[in-house]
């Protein structure tokens, strides 16, 4: 198997692979800080990866205000590499505010858009309703549109069919794929086009996607750990199986505790101890406590990122 | 047993009882049609419902703008007798959105607002989270707080426990549950403090939450058979259990067509058969089929709100 | 409404009403203790219980042998009043399993069965073969049937629609329903013929079940708390609602520390505290610790049923 | 990385590794056929098995009474080549019967036992109940002792750090994983000292376990694509990424046909169209009908295991 380098494009369509962080979003005093955000920025410009994500779930989306959505995506594409994507979260509830705001975020410079799947109204989220809803997003939508099945959040599954009949659509380019079914994700990746991106939304399952054949992930771990999930997706690519394995082993515990277990708290935690900034969250939101914050630290020491 | 009438007011908290619609947001080519509201509303002012909401689950809330909403919540109120509570629906994910837009929904002069339990975040959605998030909105808010449990749409669900200590608060004055769970309402009843408003979230359970002390409903059915819904609790009230019981029984398969079954559109369908304005869904909902519509409307016959 | 006698007939069918308890077994060494299940029957039999139940989940039924099982049910009929029905469980997964057991219980005396939901297989459960299953047994066997649903141990739910079909079957003379959904319950009670049986499977919504138009209960509560449990239904069926509620609001903590929160541990300690022989659990249900005992004998207090 | 051959000892524990096939017990007119079997065993021994599993799920071993469970260990054991491992499913609800079950086993030449989770009390089923559930098996079983993770059947899931935790019995030699939460399984993998065998519980996810460092499956899909199964492993161990891959894609689809789709029935229909013996499922579950078997029978010439 060879692999394209990150931003070439086969069979037409823009090829995004690699690690991608879905960057958090920090906060001082209650409000975006920009300063700060900067100061992250730079030090992901330094790590291998091979994108941002701004908007996703880890980026407390759901939180924001459009105004600050809207400054976030301009002001992280302002400050992130050219030649590196920035994709912008841009799925609501309804079609026509998820295409207004996909518009919005192509003119504010955003490379493609990650569209969640609707789910409020999950009993009527029929395969007919989503093929819709994404069709009609892709079809006004100036730049390509990555579909985002994210279960544990919405409470409902994009079926594989369903992804399959959409990945037909030039301007449908990938999905992030964050429940986990490994065989859905290999079911999607055997239905799908050569060229359909499947990424893996989470760092515990990105050693598997990439056996079946996903390309890359984006993963909130890649906040803490991008090169050491660039060097997995390396190491898988270039034929070392047993070091990708171990490090994927190795990155699971992290994971785990800056996703399901401590969440978006967790994630900010790890952020401020290896020196980024991760601060405040927004509440509902809590952010974690003093054992939660050392079992982290413990975490991040194992893996080489914190000094032991 | 005795029972307060609509609108009084015991031990200091005013009382809401009896049955209230949480209102269809009717739709003409996309838009919100404010004339085609205007004649629903004079029409559910003729019935004897005790109080209307706005914004809710059934209203397409989550599918509308924020000028939409706050336009809504404005001419609701203004259209409707003063004497019958207009409750606005103002939960958002976020604890600082939810509380600026409830005091925006009492500026507009709603009776008291619905909050809805924030559910996108669920695996941080502690007792605890829950507990600040409710506590901190009712401090702020002006007006009433009444919780909003939701399991079906939202995934998450707020626990008896919590409920019964936020029952306390001066300013939470009731819960619209929707969960069904009759073993949870029960809970909630014995434990929160008498005049605690418990109110059934669905017309499918509505005997059952009154028999266990529950004090009414806000009930999708209610759009379309609030007089039927109302006479059950009145003869439920009245002493009347074989009467109450043959209305519970014969509304169960309506009000699951206008709910779980075809949801929103299947309710507007309703509405349009029984003269009302249901009109259409906004995207990605999807309207019923011919199928459907023949099936709901066979149910309203059935129960006599259309001709036979 | 006017309700017949327990052991009354009408429309031809034998009816079942009241409230049964489904019976402990109890263990000494490993082994069932007749002497001690004697004990528990003479102290049942002075109850108001219209019946019991003999190897119902409570009574560890899955983990008993075959030689036990016929020997319990033997037992149990033998020593309990011959007007109070004994109604022996007996599904298993197989069909032929459990026509062969419901003939041997017959045999042994039991006036029904009582036939859980196979559910190992549950993606092939379809409704189809749920009705074949239960009309092949309802045609085998010689004592009337009743159907089981208990979905929290099972998986598996018995679609109203599936147990409205079966109650036109003669030999199906009711069902209990453990799930809890009342909307389902009532769905039942709306589409099967006059004279099915419809049970509560649980205490805490006994109530709610009976207000729906059910006519009793198998509740695990009723080892322990049988006189109350049957006051509540008298108290109901008499016109004394409040007094009705009352009790439901003071079962439930009691019903749910012996059923969903400690299980069968939690059971026999009540037992035990109240003076019948609760005893061991059969491995590898666990015993109750002294926390929970404490908790449990508190709870019993609260109830008058231990002296305070 | 270097793999052991089937059979071998690593740090003196049995090395159990490659594709199992959890055979499909044949009826005719509704009892065992011993000639039917031995014909199935002679076409499974001529496939690149390294082992068979008696009396799984795929082997309605629920279904079967305990005089026919013990005639097929011992008839299975008898006719199928000595040097390759038989495997009993013994898992029962009861500690005691699962002991007693498993030691007749080992008596009737099973070379290890799998034992399934208990679930009918899953609420009392906690990480203490199965630690000791499974020790006490370990600890009076004569031969080496599976763990069975099956939640899809028994809606109960064995947590990954009660697996690791009984990985190091030393009767306790691996796990069969039919959840399919590749998380779970590289946890367990991660957790459990070098040697313990972790085995894929479906044909859909063999891949992804072999690349987290599973030793090969036992697969429902074996009975009818043994050497398929076995290439695929061959492929990835071999170094062949993207044949492993290829081989993985393609058979899915008969895999989930012959599993959750279409259950036992659609297994024994495969059986029944490759030449082997299928035949009848016992009730109440159901044959397959015209339309799967069309479907089932075009999954196979799709693999080349019919004529196209």
């Amino acid at each position: 198997m060879e692999f394209p380098g990150i931003g070439e494009r086969v069979g037409g369509k823009h090829v995004i692979r690699g690690i991608y962080a879905p960057i958090s979003t920090p906060f001082e005093q209650g409000q975006v800080s920009f300063p700060r955000l900067r100061g992250n920025l730079e030090r992901w410009a330094a790590t291998r990866l091979a994108g941002l994500v701004v908007l996703g779930s880890n980026g407390e989306a759901v939180l924001l205000d459009q105004v600050e959505k809207e400054s976030l995506i301009g002001y992280v594409r302002e400050h992130f590499p050219k030649d590196r994507p920035v994709i912008a979260g841009t799925g609501c509830e309804s079609t026509r505010e998820t295409i207004a705001f996909s518009r919005r975020a192509a003119g504010l410079g955003a490379d493609a858009v990650l569209v969640i799947t609707p789910s409020f109204y999950k009993g009527s989220m029929t395969s007919s309703a989503l093929r819709r809803f994404y069709t009609e997003v892709a079809e006004a939508c100036p730049v390509p549109v990555m579909l985002y099945n994210m279960p544990r959040n919405t409470g409902l599954n994009l079926p594989a069919r369903v992804v399959v009949e959409l990945a037909a659509h030039p301007n449908i380019v990938g999905i992030k794929d964050s429940g986990g079914d490994i065989v859905q994700i290999a079911e999607i990746i055997a239905g799908a086009p050569p060229g359909f991106v499947v990424f893996a939304g989470s760092g515990s399952f990105l050693l598997a996607t990439l056996v079946l054949g996903g390309q890359g992930g984006t993963l909130a771990l890649a906040n803490v750990a991008a090169d050491a999930c660039a060097q997995l997706q390396e190491k898988f690519e270039g034929g070392d199986l047993a070091a990708a394995r171990r490090l994927q082993l190795a990155l699971i515990p992290l994971n785990q505790a800056v996703t399901s277990r401590y969440g978006v708290g967790g994630l900010k935690a790890a952020l401020d101890l290896i020196g980024y900034f991760g601060g405040e969250v927004r509440p509902p939101l809590e952010p974690v406590g003093e054992a939660e914050r050392r079992e982290i630290s413990k975490l991040l020491r194992d893996l080489g990122l914190l000094p032991a």
